[in-house]
């Protein structure tokens, strides 16, 4: 089944609406209904001590791959609001890419709820594992 | 008893090394030993779709907030990471700074974990409620 | 203000409906709107290895303060259901009595949440923490 | 790989050690190294209003199987604890059989973290999720 937005109308909406922070950059990698794979584009920028990507910036990928997930069940919906979501930091990130693999669990007509995995797009490890709901607005 | 970091101790290193998000900017209301209070500085460039503060912003506060609170028992460890946070959105916060009041309930040798109440530094509201685990590296 | 439910309406309405373990009894110590004390009175079939009280037993504690302070704000409501929960294991309890003391921290028609701190009574340590929300079914 | 446990271990190593409450039994329908599928017997004392099974039933359900994969990785070390747990409750579960199917997303030596999909034996359909960490004793 085919998404209920497309990668160039999710990207256009991320960089339009959600870029509030000017060193993250978003792309979309796939999209089907249910599912999203967005990636990270690495900056130095996005480095903290010990050298490893920053948490908000990985909470924000988590976030954002799960967003394009639930938008494809639900369709373009830019009012739909994280209602909460937990994340585990498994390993600390190498500089570089991080793609964060989304899926819907639940598609309530209230909340979706869904889970992603984050992983280093060039060693393929397992860096992060989130998991939370979107309320979606009634039409 | 009093912190092991000061409050110009832990800006500065947020300033320093952990400014990834050049539209965020934190200042500290208080910290004492186990506890700590933050304030995100409001700029509308943190607005989302809905004009609320986005969630990963709100996120980025919390870490924060619990970090200072980690540091303050654990004293000036850079190294100190998230290993993991779940965070509940509660109201959407009306446009304005963001305080973000966090408390250490576990001070173990090698995690800490704690919690943070954000609320509306005008309505006094509260806008979400975190809780999360720190690693600490071994000395 | 007053609790919309009393300690005895919420301990039978827990012994007839909820009981699903019979090796776990609960008493209410305390409820005010907004905030309940529960206790799990100690049984030696809660240990698991490690003569510690057991996961589920502890969950159970805060899945029932949490529930005891939802309907402390809801009314007598047996059909409010746990959405999410979230616990961490903080200190192995010893054997004996472990009190659950929640609060609630937001309330919405639909969605109330809150948190809940586990100490052991006797020595007053925290044990676990909790958080999550309860869904409040449409009247 | 093969699991380091195999289904009998498992579930005399719960028989024995693990239930607290008569009223749950486990029964193992696959373990390999990494992966468990762990079974909840229904019984009609697990059901809470609302004629659905409970929360504190499904979420004993959860950590079961979740501690089997984790062992399956670990080997036969009953002293591993839940260090945390986050659960989502999807659909409420009609009464009968609920199936857990959990999988290891990193194995440190000191923590194993996963996750575990709930689903109705009969129906197939998701009825929660959950994610955790387990705290793997030194040797």
């Amino acid at each position: 089944v085919p998404s209920a937005v497309t990668a160039p109308q999710f990207e256009q909406l991320i960089a339009t609406h959600m870029s509030a922070n000017p060193r993250i950059e978003f792309s979309v990698r796939g999209i089907e209904e249910g599912e999203a794979t967005v990636v990270l584009r690495y900056s130095p920028t996005q480095l903290r001590p010990g050298d490893t990507i920053s948490g908000p910036a990985l909470f924000t990928l988590a976030d954002t791959a799960l967003y394009a997930a639930v938008l494809s069940v639900v369709g373009l919906e830019p009012l739909c609001v994280t209602s909460d979501m937990t994340i585990h930091f498994l390993r600390k990130p190498a500089p570089g890419d991080v793609e964060g693999c989304a899926r819907v669990l639940k598609r309530g007509r209230r909340l979706v709820y869904g889970d992603v995995v984050l992983r280093s797009c060039e060693g393929r490890e397992i860096v992060a594992h989130a998991s939370g709901s979107y309320a979606v607005p009634a039409r």
